[in-house]
């Protein structure tokens, strides 16, 4: 291996459930990854001791197998001060209230550190290793629990003026509508996330309408969006009204973001995606029925291919991308 | 007058009705202007000349006046190029296509000509001389015919990835909802444009609800939407009605801009911006009303300054942006 060849970093995707990390090549190419349960309910000291062991562990492993660490990325939800390295309120990590994650894992593991939106980085990872290589220009949507958004251009992460921007998930598409969880009527989310999928078909059966998701209701099991998803492709009506309603926000979402950005490529992301050209074919669809000519010709619509990995590629390559100074030239 | 004090451009505002023009200082002052009528049904060749005879007299009396004209900027409506300075086809300039108005004002004129959207002039011209002095960032609605958006962000112009981006009047904000000129359904033009905003008051009146405003459409006379908002003004039920979901309509397009682009300030201009504390006061109200505490501090809104000079300003101000190199070494 050359000097330059043997540089990677450590990407952590900090969630709720998961915290997933990896050692990442500059291409890309996940050296080794590792999974531990967030324990949230522990307390902050105990989260940010397991996300300092999982650096150090990957760390080790990957000084073992010749490469060298140069630094680490951490992807974080909620809203954040990158600058400072705070992690300021995650809706999905109840108890973490400005906490100062960079100082501390930086401390902790004797390395240098950067932080970022998960949305964000996950959309860096597509990018530069998934459904966004080649293109110079992409939108993403994470289609998850909420609806993150993630803007790449030319070749640069989009942040808005004051890193605040890129929240695309609560923009406004039904002025008057559905109730979302952020106090806001009508946004993308409300409607285009795996969470809102799965409860509008719930709302809808318990109003009495007919479905065969009915008897997971009765089974006391959460209607999942999957299953929503698959009832749809069986034939089922409700199923099928409430899909198509998902991906014709979606759609609407996609020809904002050709208005406002006029991307390249937009990418499908989240747990959602994994319904493939069930969810692809339809928002094309709704699309190319919904779009004015002005936008001719339709970006590129496509399903993320990195899955869960998207966010701690996506951290490693932003630590890469920091080119931390004092750490390559001291070590 | 130093060297430096002595420099002007030339700003032009190619619009349906009128052409504006005027020599500015690099500080926004409108040295001199002009306005002439855009004759457009006499085809392309003379609207050029009349832009041609309109710059080479300002220019001749700005040199007088000891000024030094750099170049000239034109504001174009409608899909244009602005690297080969090519006008495709703007809806308000009937028999204009592919009309290369840089090349033939250039030659006519004999000073170096760049070209842009009339909106981002408009903008630049807001932000630099009028309502958007002292911050980095902002967003303008024209709220007139249609609705353009201009966006400057960390004190630049905002284009998308291809220069088609910033197209904010048709993002869709009620899914489903009224049709717009441009084939889509529930753009923000469909509803907050001052067309729009009389159309849907006419339209109700038509459809027999009572309004102040009947009388006017009995004598065949154009509701105006200056007219909406005076009867909503005087208590006028259905005028109160349409305006209140103009205002809430352009209220969501700002917690979108907040959620995207995160601006400093926004800015409310065009025709419809005459009415002032009319329509910033609601728009305000809607805002506080609608938008999640995500959002807080909601960006300043502001009427715009500049009233239908901002587009040839902002066009001025463009061309000296532009520091043409040869041009100003040369002469």
């Amino acid at each position: 291996m050359t000097e330059r060849d043997r540089r990677a970093a450590i990407g952590v995707d900090l969630g709720g459930t998961y915290i997933k990390a990896g050692a990442v090549a500059p291409d890309g190419v996940v050296l080794h990854a590792e999974t531990v349960p967030t324990q949230v309910e522990r307390g902050v000291d105990d989260t940010i001791e397991r996300i300092s062991g999982l650096v150090r562990r990957l760390a080790e492993q990957a000084g073992r197998n010749g490469h060298e660490i140069v630094g680490v990325g951490i992807g974080s939800p909620g809203t954040l001060n990158r600058t400072r390295g705070v992690v300021i309120a995650p809706p999905n990590l109840p108890g973490w209230r400005d906490v100062p994650v960079v100082e501390r894992v930086q401390s902790a593991v004797g390395l240098p550190v950067v932080l970022d939106n998960d949305a964000n980085n996950a959309a860096l990872g597509e990018f530069m290793a998934g459904a966004g290589r080649g293109v110079r220009s992409l939108v993403m949507f994470t289609l998850g629990t909420g609806v993150g958004g993630g803007i790449i251009l030319d070749g640069r992460l989009f942040r808005g003026a004051n890193d605040r921007g890129a929240e695309l998930g609560h923009t406004i598409v039904v002025v008057g509508g559905r109730r979302c969880g952020c106090g806001q009527e009508g946004c993308l989310e409300a409607y285009a996330s795996a969470a809102q999928t799965a409860a509008r078909a719930a709302e809808r059966i318990e109003a009495g309408e007919p479905s065969v998701l009915r008897e997971v209701l009765d089974r006391k099991e959460p209607v999942e969006a999957q299953l929503v998803v698959q009832a749809a492709a069986a034939g089922d009506a409700l199923a099928q009204s409430v899909w198509r309603e998902t991906c014709d926000v979606l759609a609407a979402a996609c020809i904002n973001v050709g208005h406002t950005f006029d991307p390249d490529r937009i990418i499908l992301a989240g747990g959602m995606s994994a319904a493939g050209e069930l969810l692809r074919g339809p928002v094309i669809e709704a699309y190319e029925r919904m779009a004015s000519t002005m936008l001719a010709p339709r970006p590129d619509i496509r399903i993320a291919e990195l899955g869960n990995d998207a966010g701690f590629i996506g951290s490693a390559l932003s630590a890469l991308n920091a080119q931390f100074e004092s750490a390559t030239n001291g070590g």
